[in-house]
């Protein structure tokens, strides 16, 4: 049977203000009527009933999860004792789903992306589950780039030509490349066989856990014994996370695996990185401002403003990110919205965690 | 005997959000530890006795006026019934101060001006009442000007050469002019003989009068009942407000005044426009902003933010005034400041008077 996997551990700092440690970027609403994590879900209806929908998150989010995502069965969400990225989180999750199904495939998705075309998406997940239906297969998804991005990791698959996305189909993975500088990504996107790493992948649960037995095998022994002593008691996740190292699936098995495939995809995709993001893709007005609640703008413009309960008035401001909440107001230039984070680590460097 | 007469009904709207008609410029503390009121009251110090200062204000800014300045007898408030510029308030003042002394003279004080050197102040005070005690004189204390400031009026004097601000004298007036454009500011400071026209101004109460009633006997005559009856009763007092002209002393008198004389100064002068001129105003930090609160700057430079409970955070930002209140937050570029006052404008007009 086919499982989505939504990962839910993020405590992405680029929202600050809004986003806290007590509510990351996928509980909030950036874009629309719901949050992040509420369209992630949502867009898997009709190719994945919620009933095989689960959510890996740190235990602190469990409740968050569970009032946000009122159609997912209570029980359906892993909750992780301890941050330790992705590969512990996909391991815990396979081993979870290979006990109640040995034949069980897993669509794991990140919880805070945006899909505009979920026909396509579907239509891609489609093709990229028949291929992971090979025993060993690892596959992902890559997307179509528009453009030489910086801020996203790539994948080189085996292909020369230009990519015709119209066809889907699965292509080899040759390489996996970090986010490069602008000159690199220039020549990414000319070569033709470079997408944009989506983080999405698709396998059955047996060919991941072999694949980081082999490639991986401190966090498999972490979780192996979970599935093989039938044990997924607190204690035994708690001590399986303790041993396991802090890595990344993709650092951890995609880039040393064989069998990796790629379905290239083009759906409208965003991974709503910081505030420019969500800027970029709100809809705008006349003056090219997305705003939010009670704002006035005066010889102001390219701004987007999120207001909360106060009036906020902008004069003579362009290309400004502005951001109010309760105990926090965020005024950000549109080019500087990547370095929040930083904002994040200095209230914790300077004991204004309350902040953070 | 000489007395103050501070003139505090102004409704500044330049200073929203922190500004609004409840508490206008003069009840704000813009520049230190105190009002620009009560620094207004306590630079008279040495000079003329609590006990003989005045304050002419609206009505409705009666109780905060006695709250801030409680070293001010409570009866020392001339409380006008409607705003109508600074003539009838001058009249009012003048017509109670000669019923109680007919040989008072008046040193008449915006409420919300800045001035760095009290002495020299008091200096240039001292020389302008010397030639106020000529019956019908009208005295005012020009500014030497430093810049060619668009955003101030202009007093001509009769004089040829470079003034000598170092020696205090007084020279007689040509003529005032309305607030220049820029061109013909530059030309004025080349000139040598204009100076800015500080609102302020010394006279006897008598000599005022006298030259209302030849100058501007609507108002005269609205008032001088008053004083001939015996009568300051409250709706003594309206029906002069009702009858009067609303008109400026500089428009209705000393435009047309003969026997009108100024005291140049060099006293570290502002009239504190507008959130720019508190910027210029301020102490700066060495990446020139200037912070109140809480405050974090990311690579931002030569701002001035007023943070009030919460936190405030700028990132890549310049040159930009932010102001944090309980309901209403301004973001404005330090060159539009000016243009704050539309903002109250457009409140007034969009229903959002909660806010004004």
């Amino acid at each position: 049977m086919v499982y989505t996997v939504i990962m839910a551990g993020g405590i992405g700092s680029r929202f600050w203000p809004e986003s806290r440690k007590a509510r990351p970027k996928q509980f909030l609403n950036v874009l629309g009527e719901a949050t992040l994590l509420q369209n992630t879900l949502a867009r898997m209806q009709g190719l994945v009933p919620a009933e095989r929908c689960y959510v890996v998150t740190h235990e602190r989010y469990v409740t968050q999860t569970r009032e946000q995502l009122p159609a997912l069965p209570p029980d359906n969400i892993f909750a992780e004792p301890i941050a330790r990225n992705t590969a512990p989180a996909i391991a815990f999750a396979a081993a979870r789903l290979l006990e109640q199904d040995p034949d069980a495939t897993m669509i794991v998705l990140p919880a805070d992306h945006l899909i505009r075309n979920v026909a396509q998406f579907h239509a891609v997940l489609r093709v990229a589950l028949e291929k992971a239906e090979e025993p060993g297969a690892l596959v992902t998804i890559g997307i179509t780039p528009t453009h030489p991005a910086t801020g996203y990791g790539y994948v080189q698959i085996n292909h020369s030509g230009d990519l015709d996305d119209e066809v889907l189909r699965t292509y080899p993975v040759r390489t996996f490349a970090e986010k490069p500088n602008i000159a690199t990504a220039e020549r990414f996107l000319d070569s033709g066989d470079f997408l944009w790493n989506s983080g999405m992948f698709i396998w059955r649960a047996d060919s991941i856990l072999a694949q980081m037995q082999k490639h991986l095998p401190d966090a498999y022994e972490a979780f192996a014994p979970l599935y093989e002593q039938h044990d997924f008691s607190d204690e035994a996740v708690q001590e399986a996370y303790q041993k396991s190292p802090r890595i990344s699936i993709d650092y951890g098995v995609m880039e040393r695996a064989r069998q990796v495939y790629l379905v290239p995809g083009s759906f409208g995709w965003s991974d709503v990185g910081d505030w420019r993001a969500v800027y970029d893709l709100s809809e705008k007005d006349a003056h090219g401002n997305a705003l939010r609640n009670q704002v006035i703008m005066h010889d102001a413009s390219r701004c987007l403003v999120r207001a909360g309960d106060r009036l906020i008035v902008l004069v003579g401001i362009h290309d400004t990110v502005v951001v109010d909440t309760d105990d926090a107001v965020l005024v950000c230039h549109r080019d500087s919205t990547q370095q929040v984070k930083n904002v994040v680590e200095y209230l914790h460097a300077h004991q204004l965690d309350e902040y953070a």
